[in-house]
């Protein structure tokens, strides 16, 4: 069974909290065990982590590449300037897909630029939980 | 059940022949066949049209007001400059999810700036013919 | 009596309809309506027409060299980028009129640039419907 | 009776002097005295003045809050980089209509871009001393 | 005792009535008999004075170079981009420092950049009335 | 007998009509028909187009695909901005190239930029109805 | 009684050693003693911390969305280019005022930016050790 | 004999105190009266004026035109963005020369730029007194 | 019989040699034999000649002004900043046609900007040494 | 005997399963043990640290203010845009060269800027391994 | 006596031929007469020089550094972009004054920014001849 | 043995003489004599060369390629525009290493960016003298 690590970068873990409006009234727990479900209907197996620290995730996306098949990444702010994460990305031999709960490009001048688009596979946005969802299913699609 | 318009844009009648490295093999025809099994399973009805003209794509979006549910666009080099679809977008009432086959950030420069971005409810890009059956599913969980 | 061609761009067919907030809630015909109305008062002939094709506008355009004596036009989203439709207005010898119903440089940033004003003889913006019938008597006074 | 307070900002006062080419021949007092004329026509009563100081531009903004129904302003170049004038429109809740003797964006590149667009009612720019009565017109019509 | 200067730029006469989600609904005489309580408070004779014109703000400045020991300025919307006010702050040797009531960060794009920041002492914005409270303290402690 | 599309973009019906000054006193036809003079001694078949629709350049571009062995374009404006256009000579397996009757670089700052010439073979402005015959000759070589 | 988080970011630890012409010469230690004295005047509870670490920084403004009621932030250089820690503020429903030792205007040019301006309640800078003072009070005021 | 206006903007009655190293020590009183002399010398009229507001530096222009035979003018701060001053320059028939007492190119980046210069017949800058010297005999040597 | 001055600038002496991916395999010796066959079957006298100094190809430029009747220019990587050659193109009444080997639009960003193109004729770029042929061809036409 | 830090930033880990054909096939631990056997021959005491982490690197660098003599550090991604180890080279009063494996302005544009070059002593890249050596030598030679 | 030399860059050699609408119709030759003649009236020795190559000018720029006391160098295009002249004068330390003979601000955008100004003494230009007598004037005045 | 030619670009032949504080104290040949010591001791053979023109450096680098085995370039202030010595460099294959004596990111802006880095193998700079020893060195380790 492949395996996918699913990585929520800063701030995620206040989902639910934080900008409803924006970002959905649903806790990232109840996100999380829907996600955990879904991962069970597409027959892959998942880890979900979220860290607010840039270095965590690089160490995190490192392990990837001996660990996982494969990661789901929302990086949240990191996405806007983290070259080192995108280094990281371009570093392990695995397809990674960006993700974000709201549409990026209707939001701030500053979310329109991401610095690790162009080492991942694909992105998808604006889709809310359902984000995450279609993720993982991309990804599951792409690992058969 | 639900209508969806599945819109593609300039050049996209070309797929399977033009710069296959980017686009893939499979021509145009095989990919809306494998879309159109897929809205089945999704249970939605599906129109899929293409044209290389702009004012085209703006009098299709318009019909789509009255006649359709929701719209998967990928308006090809348009997507990078045509405000006049950005505004056909904005002018209908109807959830539009922008696709493209190739992930556009890890192309030219040019690619990267979406004029249609912020008056669409999502995007996705980078899954070949792929980005077309999870844009459809995302409108179809959207529309439920 | 002195013909006057009064030509509307793409999306401008759904005013009264589209964001209403910014354009208005009277449609599209009432308008026209009204203008027409108001030609007579001038003792003007006009020509009201709307395309959302960029190559029918130009057509237009061409079409005024020989068979009008003056152009009243809202190029839409076309303002902001159609270099095509600014030679068109270059390349025939009447007197063309900017008009659009919202302030535009109230608006997106985009919106700020019209490649299209250094080539018309002057700009009328942000009197709704109004600004049809203030650039009607304004070309109708440079005609007498 | 409604009371309309039209302002000419710096070296408006040489009209007919200035640059006839770009500005006509016709002096600032028959301009003037034209637009007198025309506001008996339109039913409205009319005060104009003129100014080279930046901040007696604003004091005159700052009057017509109370003094008078509705502005039509010629800031001159102010218009370009006046942030202060700018906030003097913004600061009081009275239609204002930025007008130009000249198409100002078929000239130098600086004066393509107006500071206070953004906070005035409409612009209305290139039909030379008609720019005032065109405004005077719109400023009527709103005021009714 | 020490003698503080406190300089009211363009617009600042209408706080209270100008944009009172901005800038507060108390009048610009409440504030001020406020700070002059305050100043009492803190052993220093202030002077509080208000111009829309830029000239009028430097020859004060120019005034302060011999009668006072200290400024705090609010040069309102020149602080966007008169030089002359700058050079005014630069060419006299005594401590002034800017202040806002609103955060002009949060606001329009063309308010983030001041001109005079670089020649005051430093910078306070965004506390309504108590944004000169602050700086009058900050200036007593400094000119102890 | 090799055969060779030409092709001419917006405004170039006008050829001979519009601004004289800049693009010659002779009319299309005339500038035809000595173009075809010149492909008969060439010993190469030629078709000449004209349009002033984005959309129908594209068409007629992807039909250069199986119907011609080269193509000299003349994109007008559409040269300036049209990244659909750009997408068609890219995705097309045939030599492309770029002709224009002036010399761009000594006009208007927006004609200095081409997004077609990183597609094309060749780029040939400037030598007024020669840039045609240039053009043909230098396609007729390669096609040697 | 109201609690405030003080948060010292990057190199402020070394305040006093480092560049001493620039940010005074006074211990990070001594100017926290005297912080605390002064918040027993404004009889505020004040809880200091500094971290080198981003990610440190987000962790303890999540902390303070819970544990306290407003925070005093010196984010170091992260100030210029911290987006994750501007979406920390933006996400907790606290206010945070942003405070520099340096007048950052008056020194190198990427000073100039703050990413977090804009989120915060207002910024005060240029004061040295008084900036936190300053805040302090600005914060006790606020919380009353 | 010929007239020359002699006009100096912000801040300049304050040379001889302000920023020395870069103005100079002596007092415009005494710059000026070495002035008077050289401007018998050269046996032209000279009127020497100084004003801190942008509007009288106008009015003075515009009184130029028929009272003087040329300008020598320092515009302090306003060289850099006053467009109004431009404009009264080029409104009026008169020759009219920039100086500057500081080598302007090698100070601040936004001294780099003159708004006025491309109206002017000359610029001299860098050679402290003498530069109002220099540009009195260029305009004498002119007006012959 | 016309003369025709043939320039080549900086490294083109190494054509051959250098990058043939870019600038063929031919060495410039052939390409200009070839070249003089050319120029005898056009009835033209050329002179070809290379220099790697700036200066050189300005005093040759010079030279032309009373020597020959036109030039062919391939200024090499000058061609992106030399404004002296520029103006010495500007200088001398002789018509000049750039020329380069490659198409370069299609090479690195710097390559895409020309600052002698406007002052040149024409331009002819992309076609390998046949664009030398056609320039030469280009200009014999013009110059009958 | 002089004591030197080697600080490697984030992802240099993976330095010879990373993009080999950018950092070569060593691993880094075969890179630090040559470094090590150099730094015996050059007499001076290394210690060689890598962390993913901003924060660490930050600590580090503190560290080095009283534990090191210099710091060759290799900030990998951090290098281009982090202010905060900016600062924190700033802070310490050591000598501290910048290093890279690659030839950082051979790849991607934003690798071209790097934030901490201006507070470094040197810099040396493009060597591959050989970059630390001869930066151990230089620092080697400084410090003598 | 004081020695001076007088350095002109490319094209001015052509000066009389070249533009004269620009540079007038003088040759250089009876430029350079004029000013033999006016450096006897000041009592100075000039060496009058032209080259249109860098090298030949930043050779005899050092060769200034022991046989001359000060320069007038009118730089040509070099003015704009030759960094390696500025180091030139930075390098010698003698005074060197730069001028031009048209107003430079008032022709191309390029020609706004001199690279040298920065590093010389003053600026004079646009007086024509007349602008190397004044900056001889200047040079001699400076030199006493 | 190997044969490294040692390239000294503009202004270099007065280093020691120009600005002491940027580029020390010893002159050039000094300089010239220890490197020319430190060859012996690494086993090469090196010549030294120096020009102020950049053509002569492009003829010196044509003239490495048959020559030398490597190149140890300092362009001088042409690192900074030279496109022509770029092409020189990508011209011939034999490996070049930039160097400068002085740390160019610690100065101005215009020295940040180099034309030439892309090119060459490596850059070194910021160690004085040391540089070239450093470079000596790389290129001697490269080329065994």
């Amino acid at each position: 069974m492949k395996k996918i690590l699913v990585l929520n970068g800063p701030n995620l873990n206040l989902v639910g909290i934080r900008e409803p409006g924006v970002y959905g009234k649903q806790s990232i727990d109840v996100i999380n065990a829907g996600l955990r479900e879904y991962a069970k209907e597409l027959e892959v197996e998942i880890d979900i982590r979220q860290s607010n620290h840039e270095g965590m995730l690089i160490d995190w996306l490192h392990e990837a590449r001996e660990e996982f098949d494969g990661v789901v990444l929302n990086a949240g702010a990191y996405t806007h300037y983290s070259y080192a994460i995108r280094d990281a990305i371009a570093a392990i031999s695995k397809p990674i897909i960006e993700v974000h709960l709201s549409n990026v490009h209707a939001r701030d001048e500053f979310r329109h630029k991401s610095v690790i688009s162009p080492v991942c596979i694909g992105v998808i946005c604006g889709f809310g939980k359902n984000s995450y969802s279609l993720a993982l299913k991309a990804l599951a699609d792409l690992l058969k």
